[in-house]
């Protein structure tokens, strides 16, 4: 059904060893650290984690794993 | 169980490549972009994509990847 | 498991090319449209959509793919 | 895994025809009707629904569809 | 992927027959009863239930349905 | 899809037998624990759990069992 199409999950597989910024749903923290793994439902293995509350950057959060229903959006951190 | 019918998801294959409104669960923003890839559990992977808040357009969030569960709606954008 | 029992999707295929309603999760809006195509998993897809806020017609969405897992009901709209 | 014990499911299955009582998720109404249809998901197809809200009668409903993932818990209605 | 471990659905299956406690999500009610049956999706087939509200013996509910998807955790009643 | 790459999911099991800090979605508790089984839909059996209410240490809650999808993340507990 998805054959000839990069699928969604090829980016963020793109984004392994880089650090990202992981919006939460109904939250308005974000988390920001190095993507370690990912899977394809995906859920998230994070280290070097950080929260962002309101842009100010919040507590140190270490190793994380992250599920990925309760994860809203995954980009690149510039 | 659905052979001889075209499938929703068919429709978003089809917006690949053109600008698309997506509504958030429980949010009141939208996000608009360019759809760059889709999968069957209607996970999104937009680039140039700007948050519409009140209809009102906000901030630049660039390439971003949207976990399909927490997607409302999909749909052309004029 | 299921066999000899009529499955509820197949009542949401009856609908195709009908005049539906459905109710979103945790949202004061309903959406009538005409059903275009439903999926397995209750993905639908409508055009001729208009937003229902507390029983007033509200904004024409014209064409929209609503995932499933957000949807709370759908019934033929009379 | 499940092989041995009767799964909850079977209980459902068993209330076909008759009537129920449906709690929704994070949603003070509950939807009274007969059971037509349920799948392995828990999808619901009913008819003559009424709304309950704070156990007071609401609106009739007639037939609508439900989404399994919706619903909190399904009961025989007494 | 998960051989040689005990799986957290074991020990569910284990409390077939006993009293457990059942806290639903987002809902300041838990649920008290006999567990009749549970499958794999954690989805629970109760009876002799009753509500728990702030620690407080609330409504005879009787036999209930509930959906895995909406339990946040079930654990031995004491 | 992701052979080559360590799942997030292993990083769960490698805290079997460790102590765990789980965020609940949508609430303010925490619950720490010594993790004793995990499958592939992060569903969590732990022991010893105390609840954690804005850092403060809360009820002990004994045994339970948690439903993957309420998890928000699981991270070692320091």
């Amino acid at each position: 059904m998805v054959n000839g199409i990069v699928l969604p999950i090829k980016k963020v597989f793109s984004l392994v060893d880089t650090k990202i910024l992981i919006e939460i749903k109904d939250d308005n923290r974000k988390l920001q650290g190095r993507l370690v793994a990912v899977d394809e439902y995906l859920n998230i293995h994070m280290d070097e984690t950080t929260e962002l509350v309101d842009g100010q950057r919040g507590r140190n959060l270490g190793t994380v794993v992250i599920r990925g229903n309760n994860i809203l959006s995954i980009s690149p951190s510039s």
